[in-house]
């Protein structure tokens, strides 16, 4: 049995562990042997391949990154796409796949299973968490400890000055990061995706919050959006979506805040130091418990599914779910965490 | 409404975290008043109270330890114990009572709601994550954490030297934090307290990790103990189960492994450490979350309940669950995780 | 003997450090007894006092921020600043100050001591390390490892992506936090204010880059400076030295590398999160005795001095030299660091 | 011009830092070519050599431990091991030789230097800081953030329970790390190998904390011993030199506080843990700095000289220097320290 592994997509931390996890079982459990695939869906479309083996994952569980390399490369939009992966897994005496990655990456696995038969297992990577078909993604917990640290450094400087501080964090789609983070790093104001923001309400908090106690921190998903006539943000350009660009809305909201309140806001923007670095113990945990239950189902012939996380347990589902849809912060949950505002 | 609230037994990163909870939502959204009780059930016994309101709670989210002080006092034990502790809430009139802690302090609670009507509510807590009516208890994600880091950092030393590096880690009934932290800091041996270990076994790995790669690093639970023939641990004593004396596992370990491979190994305990501190996002984020539905639980009047987290969500189950059963680590996942053995 | 302590200018992680030292030897040692100011200079001009003894300095030693509060409130800006201040302290029956700030703070404590013979004597404080007259000052060493681990985590991204990765920190006159983070960081280009850069030459450094390795990382202080013809940063304002506005060289410096060689580039600024949080070690250390030899000096009666690091030795030297100077980065120094540019 | 480079002695976060300056300078300005030398002094002695250029530096920054091994082995005490050296070197055609470790490597160097007249330039490299002719070594900064970071830690016990807490860092010789992590960590007692000390007295302070605030943490040297009368340690042999032996000082006197005081004390030994993982900001500032000075001093031709940090800068010192004098704590130095005790 050969097994061909490929990572797809963004940076996230635990994709060298989910590589370890399958080789170690695979090799010493099953006698399997495996081919690395580099750069996503490029390896197998070009044929392009690295050694897979135990001496090629020794040491990578700490380690960021992975070292299959990634990409974005859609195997669908490329002419014969499928048939040149098709002939290059068969050329490689490849049996069988498995592909970690996001909506897209496993996109490209779920058609290759249904439509062509190819023996595909998926493995779910976001660090955005926004997956319906798992409890959590790996590189999600490390997220949001990196940005809560950011936070609780913050609080010193807000307790003795008088400035309100925004912490722009991760997160197109989906506010978790921005929830959890907030949660966790005691924020006085947390804008999602999920729910257009109201600057005048915002402004209030902030005024309210200097009253009751010092200067507000207030944490914003890069992909918040204020409410329609606070349209304008910095560049005032709409993205190929028709959202309004949503690069620098911590800045835009920062102005806005000084702006409206008369009082000072300074920005940090974390940007991608939120999915680099080694991974925290939890997603080193979910992880390699991922890429051992990924070679199981190889070994089972479950092909066309895809490993998620249930409560403590690892589950099998459709590789279709992965792409079902997109887990968005319950307005409940919003509510829930809505106490500690302003 | 007034409620009472107590934190008992060890040390456990997130106590702070629920009781701000509680009592931010409890004041804001419901209007209560509260009392905290001081150490655990010596508050209630003795009539010795603290101011428990929002200014009492600010800024204590990220701090360990518990702003109410913390003992393990059994009113169970004292005289005219719980004729007094109604006596207490009543003079105090305390309409409710929230009661933070494991096994022992839950037990307390549960016989107060079931024998004589008080009512109850609990938060779960133990570090060693060994509660079985709950996924995860907080505290438990930032033990893992450091122990983790701790081990990151002994690789260095593992790589470059010839020493075999033993790590004890808390686990006196259960290995949770041994097998999580060992996974995710890839240790070459885990033991665990639910499997008594064979020493010879433990020489093998050791021996076989130095021929395929470098120096190995053992985890063992506090817990662990060797198998009949090996039970000579340090000082020869039983404690009062009849168990050896279970302190010193880790040094003792140590000194076999270097009588019968010849190898040289040191001894990291990491001791009280794992127990302090800020704890991680992860155990913010569920503390904070147990105390808003503890609150919850209190408005509803669901009286010998206990809070308890269920993949993503916060349920809630009868108090006798909290010390029904001790969650072990099941052996599967015990050979799950030993495919990194060795 | 009454000591009157006050903390001026912006926040810096150690403060606490110093103010507990001062306390702990002051009364234990020489029977002291010491008035706290509030908000740097507004303190002593406004008679605002807060209690400090030993309970009040108890658990400080590792937070940020300053117990005592902190303002740029200048009296010698002030209608009879002087008169207030020398009034509120024989008012107060304060003996002796001290007093821990930057520059302008110094620059006031030299101006009361020289002129009107007030015992003064000064702690230097600035995160940007920019004073010529101490080896260090506390607060630098936590931004820099902040700094440090923040480039570590965009390592990972740089190696799977093609992406630029510029990170912005503090500095505006000084690039010590850049220079020093950037090496221990391992950046491939550093931006210091003390030499204006040259976009051409930066892109020519990511060129050179991408084709030795992987992706680039850009450290740039916040106030580095492109060559003339670049001048045109984001808003083309002034600020009111007639320096070119400052806020925005991370951001502005990413879309000028991107239009310039065509690769993507993204933008981290850490803002506030580098003066924030509890110090390292290093910063507690140099905190606490800078402290501690403070109150020794109000002892030995060495007024309109100020305390400084040579070497490992605590020195005192004129307040006069607090302000003498702004130290910069030397250009021998950036040359040694550059080998390690492209 | 072909230069080696050996690594010798105990582990140490910043060896790789001083590998890769030496050798990105010494290639990209000089021109030079470069041989590693496996396992310290092994490594010349048995020609056992590893490639070393450009790409064998990159990416070791961040990374504990030596790209290069390490051993203890002792050329001097090897029959014709100077010999075989200068043999070596010659068939290698090695024209300098850059030794980086601690008493010992440095000794056999000094020796090579100036008895055989080889072209050695050293580095200085302890944990333990305990080198009179620098003012730092690094690696030291890293392991005293780790104790602190520990001690930090163990307050938040210590203020919820009674118990006192013992942690044992490292120095066998010499306190600094006591004394650095103890004086950063807000420590109650400190006890170093400079000074025996009192049971008696660390009791009195033990009891003398309890009564002014909460339990305390006792920061004790591996190395620190009990005055006469007290010399039974756990197991009451002496080791070569006649002392007692060291290993356990942390459990012994945990024991020793319970018997005397009645208290119960709990051990930290945090062990290896302080010489793993990657280095502090400063240790990576500081050891590449020393190999960038390493290699210039190649370059002049000045050899039998080792770099050393005096304030800012690095200068050069005669090799013999390193191993002149141990440099250990100042009495001066623990008495101001001691007012933090009790």
């Amino acid at each position: 049995m050969r097994v061909g592994v490929l990572t797809g997509g963004g940076d996230c931390p635990g994709l060298n562990a989910v590589i370890r996890g399958i080789v170690r079982k695979g090799m010493q459990e099953y006698g399997y042997d495996f081919v690395g695939f580099r750069d996503g869906w490029r390896g197998p479309l070009e044929g392009d391949t690295v050694r897979l083996d135990i001496p090629a994952v020794r040491g990578i569980l700490p380690r960021g990154g992975t070292i299959l390399g990634s990409s974005r490369t859609n195997p669908l939009k490329q002419e014969n796409g499928i048939r040149r992966i098709r002939e290059n897994l068969s050329k490689l005496e490849v049996d069988a796949l498995i592909a970690i990655g996001g909506e897209d990456t496993l996109g490209v696995a779920a058609r290759l299973a249904d439509v062509y038969g190819v023996h595909v297992v998926g493995v779910p990577k976001t660090i955005d968490n926004d997956l319906s078909a798992t409890d959590y993604t790996f590189g999600f917990d490390t997220a949001v400890n990196i940005a809560t640290e950011a936070i609780d450094r913050l609080h010193t400087t807000a307790e003795s000055h008088m400035r309100v501080l925004v912490v722009e964090v991760m997160g197109r789609h989906a506010g978790w990061i921005a929830i959890h983070s907030g949660l966790a790093g005691g924020a006085n104001v947390i804008l999602i995706p999920e729910q257009r923001f109201d600057v005048d309400q915002v402004c209030a908090w902030v005024t309210s919050r200097f009253k009751a106690s010092y200067a507000p921190i207030v944490v914003v998903a890069e992909g918040a959006m204020p409410k329609d006539g606070d349209m304008v943000l910095k560049d005032g350009s709409l993205d190929s979506f028709g959202h309004v660009r949503l690069s620098g809305v911590g800045e835009w909201l920062a102005k806005e805040i000084e702006r409206r309140t008369g009082k000072e806001a300074r920005t940090t923007v974390l940007g991608h130091v939120q999915r680099g670095g080694t991974p925290s113990a939890f997603d080193r945990w979910l992880a390699t418990r991922f890429g051992l239950h990924a070679i199981e189902a190889v070994r089972d012939g479950d092909f066309g599914t895809m490993v998620a996380l249930r409560g403590t347990d690892i589950v099998r589902v459709p590789l279709s779910a992965a792409t079902a849809r997109l887990k968005t912060v319950d307005p409940k949950l919003y509510e829930e965490v809505g106490v500690f505002f302003g």
